[in-house]
């Protein structure tokens, strides 16, 4: 189904930041060179700029049923989930498919959060959390593709511009699209205006690229280094809508770059990110996005849930 | 040689931030809880605040004589020279005693310094270093007592009062004590007031701790987690003389702590700090400093040359 994207809107956006506030980081703006800002998303609470999302979708829901809220993932949205229940101290169950990692596992676990292990693959385990949400009626929260999530991840595109004064470009990365999507809903203006916004994504997981072409979301393949939190298989019908706005670029990336530029973080800026944290930079740092001479630009690093011994 | 402190002011501060602006980078801060402020002086270039002091100590001296500059240090102040030397296009000569470990090395040369490994304690590193500096007229940049040094590293002060709005306290790790000298001074009133100043050491490396004890800079034992980044044996007299301010509190926190705190940077803030960095916010963590309800408090964390692998 495709949602209008216009279904939300800057309104929403500025809402979300009102409702969340004190609740996630306001993360800094390192500029690295003249004009050149890094948003230190990764900096956030639960490793990731997911916790937005997740507690403007709480908070927008009023009263909240015994059975508290309920997720699908593994990855960052799990814990992000897991986070945000923990601190408004409500229920929290997180389906995970069996291949997860017991390191995973335990940390959904640490947070509190009541986790069911099932299925083969992540399709099946959210077939499962949706078949359990109808049971308990608890609220569930998705990962990308609700207009509260949508508005909640865009909150990270109003500080953005906020704290740079204002910027020509952001680059960010797309896995199921909610976070591009809430950031080009802030930062546009009422007449379709604002910074041109880069769409990354790896190479081996096109969701936002194979959508435009197609002119709809279509099924894509996953895999490569950004699979764990970019893995979304089809790009989100309200983010969708939103991204096929003229001021959007899709731009890919190979994996080599992505790793490349998670490299560069740690060498040279000493930001640990995950390879999906560091695929927006990875664009410019291979040329895949070039900015022209004077062009005022935002990064997002908007992930540091990995083992930083693999640096 | 105890020199008055007075020799450096506020307006060498002021006078190092206009000096070094482009140069070094204004690091963010981060307001992890109400009140609570990190300086994420970690993220600098090369990996701590030490080029702070570099670039002043360089760009105050004029014309440079061809054979650049030297300094003695295997640590934070060497790779910082290194830096700074390589950005101003000067020549660099780094002394490191002969424990001084391969990798550091290497970094040191990557940055295009010349290296010179001699004697079996930093001390006799330092001496043969001074010998050659007589020999070629480079300029020497000292790893804390230099009132160029002092002013440059005191521009953190600066920024951290500009970008938190004020603070009622600020707290620094100490090693030879330029960095809190400079932060002192950097953040004084011409009344002798200012923000509390929690001057930070490990147990193991009590430097300004025995000297406020003993009324002038002793020598003290270098150990612990600490030695490779705060190891100076002894006070910095022009630190000293600053650190002697009633506004200033020593206070001294146990290995243990700062192990402790370095995790739960990374744990809880996503930043990879090397345990120097991490000893001022070990004595909060600890309780070793104990803020007052509604105390806005600041805490620089400071370096991160360290082996992520170990997290
Ligand atoms: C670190 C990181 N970056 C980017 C994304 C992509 O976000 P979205 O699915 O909203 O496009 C995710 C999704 O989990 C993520 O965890
Ligand atoms: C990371 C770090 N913190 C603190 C210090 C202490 O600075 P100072 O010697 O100026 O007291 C150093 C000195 O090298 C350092 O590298």
């Amino acid at each position: 189904m495709i949602t209008d994207g216009t279904a939300v809107t800057r309104e929403d956006v500025a809402a979300a930041a009102r409702r969340i506030a004190g609740l996630v980081l306001r993360t800094p703006v390192l500029e690295v060179s003249p004009g050149l800002f890094m948003k230190l998303e990764l900096l956030q609470h639960s490793g990731s700029f997911k916790v937005r999302g997740a507690f403007n979708r709480i908070l927008s829901a009023g009263t909240l049923p015994d059975s508290g809220v309920i997720a699908a993932s593994g990855g960052n949205h799990g814990l992000a989930v897991a986070y945000a229940a923990r601190t408004l101290g409500v229920r929290a169950e997180i389906f995970v498919p069996e291949v997860t990692s017991p390191v995973k596992v335990a940390g959904l676990a640490a947070l509190g959060a009541h986790v069911t292990q099932t299925g083969a693959i992540y399709a099946e385990a959210a077939e499962a959390a949706a078949k359990r949400a109808a049971e308990t009626g608890a609220l569930s929260v998705h990962a990308y593709d609700q207009p509260e999530v949508i508005a909640g991840q865009g909150t990270t595109g109003l500080e953005i511009m906020e704290q740079t004064g204002g910027v020509d470009t952001v680059l960010v990365a797309v896995g199921g699209g909610g976070f591009a999507a809430g950031i080009t809903l802030a930062t546009g203006d009422a007449g379709g205006g604002g910074p041109r916004i880069v769409a990354v994504e790896p190479e081996l997981i096109p969701t936002l690229n194979a959508a435009l072409r197609a002119g709809e979301p279509v099924q894509v393949g996953v895999s490569g280094v950004g699979a764990d939190a970019l893995g979304a298989s089809r790009i989100g019908g309200l983010a969708f809508g939103v991204l096929s706005a003229p001021r959007v670029r899709s731009v890919l990336v190979p994996d080599e770059a992505i790793v490349a530029a998670r490299r560069v973080l740690w060498e040279r800026h000493r930001l640990v990110a995950e390879h999906a944290g560091a695929a927006a930079y990875a664009a410019l740092l291979s040329g895949a996005y070039r900015p022209e001479d004077g062009e005022r630009v935002a990064v997002v690093v908007c992930g540091s849930n990995t083992d930083p011994a693999g640096l």
